[in-house]
């Protein structure tokens, strides 16, 4: 149906690309599409390829395990890898590039420059993975330079990260429309990521705990809790799986993070709430949110009673 | 002989005009030349948007007094503007575009992103100005990211700045080539600066001692000093000007700016050395430097005794 994309390894390769496939088309045809990942693809960053192959005349992906936003004990060298899966993947979505450098391609030199966000990345994952927001936004400032797409879709799950990369995006003038899209989700329920693989069946049976604590906040929101107050009934949610540790549970302003007034309640909130969840099992460390306009749940939760 | 400018306020015009003019070319006369300033421009100004006009077919002058490159105790508020001399001065040099943003333009919201560069700017100019390198690698940044040039010219006379400028650009694969450009100077030897206007006639002799120490560099490397006795001798010279007070005085390595071994003669350092000089007089700060290849001047200053 589609054909295989073509498989480039150099920035200097990507770039000629890049550059004849705009020089090819006329401007209202020639945009670029760009879905950056740390691949072992799923359906997740499907969605987001297919997005990206719909909104755009050309779509590339970059696959690349970007040592710098992983700490010292984190997963780097153990993060999965099916670089043949990955291309099979794209090319059912009709990605035309796919980008797979190496480290040294991507840092030929001692790197001395840093892209730092600050605020947005106070909390969650920012709190708990000191320095990995620092190497996200390096790392991505440096594939927008590199690709110059007109958009770059990331997916919702890492809520966080769309919110510093929007941010950052915004404040150095980047000329790229970050996109963000829907979390998917396996049947069950479970957020798909990478990082699945890594849990035993016990595990995956209670990561579930995640999923459905989350799907009852709106609930919780419409009898009127304030951030504290929900985060204390996520906590005890995901506490009757025993494997779970809570690392955090949290409800923020979005897209700005910032912590509600404690004894505020929820649903008097204008705009976006984001409820971020991650927990460990074992070694493996899961995320998942939902993102919500409190006044509408509010509205929704009465009448749902 | 030239047509004036076209003076733009907005990122999003002068994108468009950018644009337009990028698509009206084929791509070999397509190139845009950029060069970023704080206005108040000079002759050193004047060369490098000259050696921009003779480079590409369209080059982009801009003005902006960046604030958050001054510390809380220096000049913002006093650094001298002229609009209407500095426009004349880029019509009369061929300059296409002048970019002449607000500071709310520039900085539409809470700034949370800044791009940090470590290691170059450890000495000299970074570690007696705090944070100011973070404010020029950040503007100059959202600069490059507006106006996407092929190239952009800086001034030798900040050697530090034009370092850490080409170092980021490498780091975040920023795909513009960074043109350094000599030192220009009054005849007297004083290296331009928009801050000279702050000297009064006698800190204006004064002035003078950093340039005349400078142009004996060659001689006392020639005699096998190291960096430490150089900085001592620099130190004397300028010293002999009683106005003067010197805030550094130091050679190290070009561009990594890495201090050299004490105890090894600067003239057996392969590659280039940069001697650079900041100096008080009263409330003005002058810097200056002299980048030489010690191994050249060795022998050059062999000859000459």
């Amino acid at each position: 149906m589609t054909s295989k994309p073509t498989i480039v390894r150099t920035v200097a390769e990507l770039r000629k690309r890049i550059a004849s496939f705009r020089r090819s088309r006329p401007i209202e045809e020639a945009a670029v599409g760009f879905v950056p990942t740390m691949g072992y693809l799923h359906e997740g960053h499907a969605s987001l390829l297919r997005r990206s192959v719909q909104d755009n005349g050309l779509t590339v992906l970059s696959i690349f395990v970007n040592p710098i936003q992983f700490g010292p004990n984190e997963d780097l060298d153990k993060y999965p890898r099916d670089e043949e899966k990955d291309v099979a993947l794209a090319a059912s979505c009709g990605v035309d590039l796919v980008f797979l450098p190496t480290v040294q391609e991507m840092y030929p030199q001692r790197r001395v420059t840093t892209v730092m966000v600050s605020e947005v990345t106070d909390g969650l994952c920012g709190a708990s993975r000191p320095g990995h927001f620092d190497g996200v936004a390096t790392v991505v400032a440096k594939l927008l330079n590199i690709v110059q797409p007109d958009r770059a879709y990331f997916g919702l799950k890492d809520a966080q990260q769309v919110a510093v990369v929007t941010r950052m995006a915004q404040d150095l003038n980047i000329p790229t429309e970050i996109v963000s899209c829907p979390t998917v989700r396996e049947e069950d329920g479970l957020a798909l990521s990478s990082r699945n693989v890594y849990l035993n069946a016990e595990e995956r049976e209670q990561a579930l705990s995640l999923s459905r604590s989350l799907s009852r906040v709106a609930e919780w929101i419409g009898e009127g809790v304030d951030a504290p107050e929900l985060s204390e009934l996520l906590k005890r949610e995901i506490r009757r799986s025993p494997l779970a540790k809570v690392e955090y549970a949290e409800a923020l302003t979005y897209p700005d993070l910032l912590p509600p007034e404690p004894g505020t309640p929820l649903r008097s909130i204008d705009g976006s709430v984001l409820v971020a969840l991650a927990v460990r099992f074992g070694t493996t460390r899961l995320i998942d949110n939902r993102l919500l306009n409190p006044k509408e749940v509010g509205v929704h939760a009465c009448f749902a009673k």
